[in-house]
């Protein structure tokens, strides 16, 4: 393709909607991406901390699934299969069986739901309140689920729910997420005195839906025992437990699952994002197998077969989870982050260390700061962005497989931009 | 694959949702597909009439798109870019826009929602209210929209709905579709007698949202009368047109939008489904540029940037629809579809043809029958699916790009099922 | 009272709420009344055709009620009993049984709502939603049923819904009215067509609500083909029929209950307005004996035993229904309303006769020209007001017991304001 | 009437719905009733510390209220008047404004709403929805304001949210009322922190509705800082604020609004119950002149004109609201009420007292010992009820004009009850 296109970005300014984003922080045609790497179509390389937001894990490209997909489509193996059976789904499910529910000792049922993460959550609601018979769902501040209807309503942020132009965004109450009315106010307290009072105008709920690490709420961590705590509520109310694993999954928070730690039993398990391994479009809902009540074509979707993405998948399930190697690689990179960002956190008076596992961040008090440090750091060639309610947290989310020499060049870049971000408003 | 692993499909009893559909009617695993025609791990072969329900109008593995993709990934291009500028989205938008919409003389701006077709549908209804302040938005007796709560509250057929588990299903008005109430009620005046009564109860609606040709509801087909119609109405009361062209769409009509031959301009028109061309799921909304009032990230979503499918469908683009030759083999290949569906109608009493272009079929009556015929035509190689509110049409979804042989083939089968099937019927 | 506080209308504007009306198209300050007649402070004279909307159907002070209501307060007899038993309430409810529902062979109990029709409306659709386990309730095009957000979720006004400030009023599918769309398409026969098919995307219904005469709506009057085919229809798909009463029941049609002529059984039937005879607020929800499902208290209202109301509703129902001489009276009234309606119809071009029974009108084609002919009445000494979507019916609630003298009395008043307006129209 | 028609209760086995329910804690047939005094028709008496469920703050038929009501009888005075003038309305609005608001230095608007207090409620949602243009109200746990859909979805005892059989319950954010997270939870600090979080996914809200004394919902007293907070939040959040004062008000409170001793400015405030002073059903909603943006009949209601309820509460106010001595008298007895309460708690551990002014109680620790106590209480001749999300508060609403000597006997009764409740658990 020749360069002058590639200079001329005016195409989207009048073909593509208005709702775009990451290009307009980061506006470098993308041409190329390697591991952790990505190169813009004029040659320029940028360290990638930001990794499709968690979709790739195991880095751009990883070279045994693209021969695995390569391979597969030159042998014209099927592209688009709806929910047949396909050697690649077979294939996928005994993995998945055999590397991550069975030595989880988890009876789960797989749900291929359309292959976007919201599309997981809807089958998710859908099937709590078919299985209970109860039309509430319990959601948390500064939660993110996705942006289709039902998502939505439990999704925190206003600015993505004044999306809905006014769409009823009922059947969902908000609750506060630990830590989220400050540090004195137990909020598992405030869950179990509101549900537990009959004249609370609560109504019973068919489920809790959590995430373990709110990955776009500002990189905050539910404790072990708050997420023991949800499930005892849960149990308690008779509803069921749906945690959202789609950003802190598959390996991002240290482990597969990012809830496994608080030794709880989900009901439900949303998974997409980096499922694929490849950053493929794929999205499942993990079920207890005797919740599995669905219908056949009950929820159904023209893209739930994505044979391409069984095919990496696949491959990545048995490289980076067969044994615990990477696990055990992912805890010493989680210590070297943790220290990264006390470099990055010493600089700014109050600034708060956010997140855990590979999935950690900054919390510099303002999203003015925080976006002016990812502006500066994008120009040093660092891609990385912020979350949070207001935007205030810098957030990591480079590749697990990142080298540590490149994690170390990209937090010297933050280090820098920081640097920059901070001299400049002491300027002005 | 061994073949032992092939045959042994407990895999999906123990670890597949019971929700998966497909597989149950054709439980083939399918190894291999090309153009028209699936391979069993067996190898056995099937005539595809489903296309992966019109998600493969070019047929599967397209020599061209193949070989774009294998380049693509081969040479390290991205896979996921969330919304990035890359080359391959770039030359998408080039080839969208020199292609298809000037020659048809459409200023429209593309979102790239989800990849999925209830995610362009969900955005769809989202922007409608943003841009109207509205909140009720019409929808169609036998229109199928999608399972996500925003979509499936548009979507007619009961049972889908009951997935939804008692969730609101609210800010929709359902009405009659072309022909829904018998020859001798005019739809239009049905509506416009609603819409115009002040005190109808019916609340002014931000959107009429149609289906030009009913796939999941039976083939219907909305006259060119009928939707400039729908189109003079919705300019009536200040509510926008959006076609959902995600199954009709992208030639399966016969012409690239299904309602180009009725002159209207839609407000926004969802595609999905065959808009990769490879079977990759990729969704989109066309929104008339001055409606594009989308806030940056406001509808967002993880895959919205599919780059494997940017590629594909551009291939398909400008292979398929840089001229009027295709156009003109689709009128042709019509004719002889309709004339095949009427060999099989002249068998049944009472059939009617249903559909039009590359989209036909025949009500036969009863969803038994329909689903007997379709049971036999499997046995004998062909896979073919029924739709309709009660199952009641065979439906043929074909490749576009099928050979006349292969199509004659595929109906000698049917004729055959057909036969074989009233025999039975006879019989008992 | 001074006659200068009379005049002094400062107070309204100043301390009652802008939502006041009638006072603004008839703004005479009353201060007694007599049967038909109203006298204002001034000692003006008003023949009154609007009865309270039809809440004095037995004329204003009834020397019966008036004389047992005395005699009540003056021995200390309870005005406020909650739901207690009462020597009142048990008299209502015997002579409501003897004289209303035995010789109708109607097996029904009685509760007392709050004591607006609102609320009986309230309770009716509550009560429909637990009897069936299903939530959607069908109403009609022009329906009047309330303004809390139950009632007003039925109602079809425009202006009324816009009332509820964008408050979600859910649950309700809004169905043409006999004759709504037109005298060529059978209303049934479009309901039926939507309600049989199976993805319409129309929840099975709990109920259909309908009024046998829209009062509010225009006088629009169901022929008993049309009632009995909605109680087919509404027992072909297992939904209560629920017969909203409240302007047309006591009398107003020619019968007690509007429905009788019919021969229908409605599950339930809303009573208010005239229910007390004397223009006390009362309310009753009749339910089938077997529907009677509700739990103590699972329905309450502080205002449900208004033991005042018991005192004259007892009365009313012994002076006027203990048999059938009323019921012959009202048969020549309403042939005398006819013709008299009749002579304002032939003065005007296009005019139609709206109603039936007590409850008679005319069309006059506009809004203005009803308004203009209503203002004019008024200033002659006639109250009488519109209805229908657009305001355009003169409509006629005089009181049952309106003398023919007075009636036309009202009717001369009402010819010459009609000319009146139809020469001031000419003229402009 | 005769003896043995009161003696059987068939009539309402019968004919009345099974949702009564006082009388069937307090079966006696009622037959005269004066002060705080309530006589069967066996002419059995008992003290009344229901009062209408403070519908009777004056007692029954006071002798003023009732001479002017059978005086305005006896003239033929309207006894409906729809919203028209009438100079008993007027009257009423002077002297309303002469001795509540001016006094008060209120300038509000008077909404004549149906004469229930749900329908108030339901004028008020709406109204603070049209003028903020959100739809989210908040409510508080133990929070009771009616039965109809829009009041019902603000209510929060579970029971009576049965009672809408699956019909939706929207638009509202049930939040802890003072105390209701425990003695340890600043419940202000946590809505604060709720509504101040950009992503907590509860819509800004357009209006907070609290009950200063939660009458039903177990005498729970908001303290004058915590009304302060709430209206403070609510002007920091742009939420009006909206007092239900349908129990707490007309004195219930010790001052004629129960907001008054925290100084805050409601910008709505709902009366009914006792408005009237005589029982009968009247409600209004008082509206800041500002506020009142409603148009004409765009919320109305038949009964919304009850003249004789006009004539009754012109007397009340006149006869107890014009100076401060009714005020001081409700101090003393209030204090009264504290020290005879206190001998109640002192015979059950861990007994409390609750509520405030003319409206307390003890919270004996169970719905079952409440529930015993009052049946016990009966059956020495007290009529007195429980209220809270268990029933376990025992509570007084005497008429606040029942003289010393009676309240002192009623408690002797409910003290002996309490005695024989406790004796008799203990034996058990």
């Amino acid at each position: 393709m020749p360069r002058d296109m590639a200079q001329d970005t005016s195409i989207y300014d009048r073909r593509e909607s208005g709702a775009r984003s990451y290009c307009r922080a980061f506006p470098a045609s993308f041409a190329r991406a390697q591991g952790s790497e990505l190169f813009s179509a004029e040659g320029d390389r940028y360290i990638d901390f930001l990794a499709g937001c968690s979709s790739l894990n195991y880095g751009h490209n990883d070279p045994d699934m693209k021969a695995a997909l390569v391979k597969h489509i030159s042998q014209d193996g099927l592209a688009h299969a709806l929910d047949f059976h396909t050697e690649e789904k077979e294939a996928f499910l005994r993995a998945y069986e055999a590397n991550i529910l069975a030595p989880r000792g988890m009876d789960y049922r797989v749900m291929m739901t359309g292959p976007t993460g919201t599309n997981a959550v809807e089958a998710a609601i859908k099937l709590a309140r078919k299985v209970t018979g109860r039309r509430n769902v319990v959601a948390f501040t500064n939660g993110f689920h996705g942006m289709t209807m039902g998502a939505l309503s439990l999704t925190g942020n206003a600015s993505k729910r004044g999306g809905a132009g006014g769409g009823s965004l009922n059947d969902v109450t908000h609750m506060p997420f630990e830590g989220a009315l400050g540090p004195d106010v137990d909020t598992l307290q405030v869950i179990d005195g509101l549900l537990g009072n009959p004249s609370s105008g609560i109504d019973a709920p068919a489920a809790f839906v959590f995430e373990p690490i709110q990955g776009e709420g500002g990189l905050n961590v539910a404790s072990n025992a708050w997420m023991r705590g949800i499930e005892t509520l849960a149990r308690k109310y008779g509803a069921l437990v749906i945690v959202d694993d789609i950003q802190a999954g598959c390996g991002r928070s240290g482990s597969y699952f990012s809830f496994e730690r608080a030794g709880i039993k989900p009901d439900m398990v949303t998974q997409a994002k980096s499922l694929s391994g490849f950053g493929l479009p794929f999205a499942a809902l993990l079920i207890k197998s005797e919740l599995d009540v669905w219908k056949p074509a009950e929820h159904n979707g023209t893209f739930r077969g994505n044979t391409h993405a069984f095919v990496t998948a696949r491959v990545a399930i048995e490289k980076f989870w067969a044994d615990d190697a990477f696990e055990a690689e992912l805890a010493a990179k989680s210590v070297m982050l943790t220290s990264a960002f006390k470099e990055v956190a010493d600089l700014i008076e109050g600034a708060r260390l956010k997140g855990r596992g590979l999935m950690q961040g900054v919390d510099v008090g303002s999203g003015e700061l925080a976006g002016a440090i990812c502006a500066r750091a994008y120009e040093k060639g660092l891609v990385i962005e912020t979350s949070g309610a207001r935007d205030e947290v810098v957030k990591c989310l480079a590749p697990l497989t990142t080298p540590d020499a490149i994690l170390r060049e990209g937090f010297d870049i933050l280090l820098e931009a920081t640097r920059g971000a901070l001299a400049e408003r002491a300027a002005a």
